[in-house]
């Protein structure tokens, strides 16, 4: 949301800990002496869970990757948990595709657009079918088949690919795997998921089809962290769409297709600048 | 929608069965060949199914009451349900309430500014809480307690009270009691309910707590047809409100209660105009 | 939002002025070191024309009358406008309608639920119409008839009876007649107006039917602070409905009532709550 | 938002005339005596301007395209204007692009993903930017400066282009030149065209900046038939997203280009689907 990104190397800090008295004027003080101007500052506190969140963005007065390393030993005297980024960094990340498209796409041309704050380093796919139009992209396109009873020697290969490519975290845009649990712990790093969500949920396969046979009038999306839990990861974002008993099964899995691409574009750029906060099992978004 | 309702005595017809060829124009080619005038007409066919919907908005040339009823025979001839209507005619409804009091106030409301196409005709409450406020509007309020083991006796007095104002159908407006299987069946006569929705859906207790503890994004509002399975009949009507993480549960509830609100009371308002065919577990909205 | 309402005194403080280095170290400092604690803080910068707003939130060690005196003294030495409120002082206000009673009944309804953090004082009309209807809420009604050459008069009427409820600001519920400039200077109190909103705008009379000949997809309503200019004044709140060539100027007028309703019950909400502050031509509103 | 479009050659009329009794009845008993069966069928009255509109899809006994110009004849011969398809045609439409390329790239990947019942014949552009990734799409691409004084011969070979191409419509996706009276009457084809939609409306330049300095709480964007009068003409698609203060100019341009993305393609798959109808100033969509 800033118009601020070209004006010098600010520092973003994503705090969380324990919530304590004094907590903002800390941070802000701390700053301040060492004459750094706030650009952006907000705050959050959980007051069941006793959790405050802040994310602050400044421009220091000293060199900002020393600052960052200040700022760092700072808040853990304070007994705050933090994520520090400069505003010249870019992250990488991957993209995983299997062969719907649309989600890849949407994110390409995004990034080429400027829209994110970060990069994509790389796309990996289970298929070959999208190697084309990555290319055409500049993108570094992977084909990394995932066969039965070769998921661990597949899930290796992508990790090594992810390290290679030094991405920071990890989109799947409708990639149609289940990650391991012991894949994501390996990987240390977040990834991203997409999927469809209704109202009321639906168990199974063909979840377009049962919405339609149970003629709901909202068709929605939702993008969030993947967990071990299919689907239940902390949620990033979510939007829905109307339709009616005039709509077929072809026009839900169409609308469902655009939620999709806008509801994970806008995880993805949120990710990417530093908005994000998980805890437990959500997030608080400072958008 | 119809702009027509002080414009003579037309008839509206809600027509349903198998699909077949010429249905269309046969239905017209009746009106038209009797001097009558089509206002309005829409139908659907659900092709997996295999069923034909209809409804038919016409001015008659001879007495609508005659009409009405030769028009009856006709459905019948060709295979068709049919349930019909004169625009003169105003269905008279009963609203269940507890404590809660926004969707009562709400339809009380939309009552009397005449924008339902039918009439309350009486409050009915398992508490007294809402006496005054019934008979403020007018409204005749009978408290019907409803205690443990007594319920049997409870749904028959219900029963007596909708059947001595000739209610046509049932609103409950955050009426916190489930009605049995026995007593829909018995009640003969449609039942529209409201509540809530999440993405993801949450069990048990206390829905905006658990939704507020998993950090959705969006909060929702269901109108259904009661059936014995509680919040799972066919669906009228659906919206949606944004929530973030700023706000509190006490924020999502007041959100959930302007949902209600505008979901009852449009569903209420449809059904009224007999714009609302159900089959199976969904229906078709004539909008 | 804050589910810290009930929980002691509050102080809220929205301060705006000259944005300069060190001014979020500095409020949070000074709150800080009198042994205060921050429960809420939100700021924001406009770059464009380098003013910094700030809604901070805080549970003072001192008394918090004596505390609110102290930091508005401590705001003027760093150059800052602040408007400061106690969370236990709830705000008196008028509303002013004329013969449409939408807005009327649901602000009243919501106030009687506990949705405002502030108190309907009395109804002022043009019309003697709404009498009873007040008077079952408990709110003095008081009829002011706006005649011809006569504005003048009715305008002090109103003053006075503002003064004399000690009302601080002032909402507009479809209130039919425009307020002078002099009226408005002589105020000095904010009065918040809804009117309706079409893409594209359309000037003159009968908007709906307007927009309607036009065939809009869109219908709107905005609340705004009034100003001299009519429908010009700073926004606070937006929302928009969809509809169909099925709709007719009747429907539009329907769900242009729901906007309104919805529009102005959140700007009147926000505003009682300190969350909105007025620039030049717009707001910013820490929701 | 049929399921059909695979099982056979249906035809679509539009028809649209004076309002007369019986109409309907005359429609699909013309269908019906002749073997059609009836596939969808959706009607409307302006009942102000006394017009009838209709949309009816069927399938045939006989040979579609003697059936189409039969049916041709019955409207003419009832007063009724008619627009005919069969199902199996794809209209052909060109796309006109300036140097802004999201509504050009949405559109190129929604017509390979088979999301149009029709297909993009060429690109036509004042610049030259856009070639490579027109041609990567598989698309002609003609450049066609329009330089100062030379707009006349510009549009004639526009023209030519279309003509040759055999296209039925145009898009202008993000096309940065107006259109003269005299092309669109030389063009004898519909144009839709897109642009920025604000709640006020902002005449002059630098309506993203303008609608930021007025702090709007929403942006949107129409979709329409171009005309003379620049952004005046029948509108059919419409869409707005929410901003805040956060927002800068940057933010409020990216939600735009998104509402723009969303409505263009929207209007191009509903005019392709030969669903939407346009008298005097206004449309019907049979959506």
């Amino acid at each position: 949301m800033s118009e601020t990104r070209d004006r010098g190397d600010t520092l973003v800090a994503l705090l969380s800990g324990p919530d304590q008295a004094g907590i903002v004027a800390r941070v802000s003080g701390w700053i301040f002496q060492r004459g750094g101007n706030i650009i952006h500052a907000d705050q959050h506190r959980d007051q069941e869970e006793g959790i405050f969140f802040q994310r602050v963005e400044w421009l220091p007065k000293n060199d900002a990757r020393a600052e960052a390393a200040a700022f760092s030993e700072f808040a853990s005297s304070i007994g705050m948990n933090v994520r520090l980024a400069l505003s010249s960094h870019r992250p990488k990340f991957a993209v995983m595709v299997s062969k719907f498209d649309h989600c890849f796409h949407d994110l390409a041309l995004r990034w080429k657009a400027g829209e994110f704050q970060g990069d994509i380093a790389c796309v990996v796919s289970n298929h070959d079918t999208l190697r084309d139009a990555a290319e055409h992209y500049g993108l570094p396109f992977h084909h990394v088949p995932v066969t039965s009873g070769r998921k661990d020697a597949a899930e290796k290969l992508q990790l090594q690919i992810f390290t290679d490519h030094r991405v920071e975290f990890i989109v799947m845009a409708r990639y149609m795997q289940v990650l391991s649990g012991e894949f994501l712990r390996a990987l240390r790093r977040p990834v991203i998921n997409i999927h469809h969500s209704f109202l009321p949920a639906f168990a199974g396969g063909r979840p377009y089809h049962q919405a339609h046979a149970r003629g709901v009038k909202l068709i929605g999306a939702t993008a969030h962290y993947a967990t071990e839990v299919l689907d239940d990861g902390p949620i990033i974002q979510q939007d829905v769409a109307r339709v009616t008993h005039r709509h077929g099964v072809r026009d839900l899995i169409r609308k469902g297709r655009d939620l999709e691409k806008l509801v994970l574009s806008q995880a993805v750029a949120w990710h990417a600048e530093n908005r994000v906060l998980i805890y437990g099992r959500k997030t608080v978004v400072f958008d």
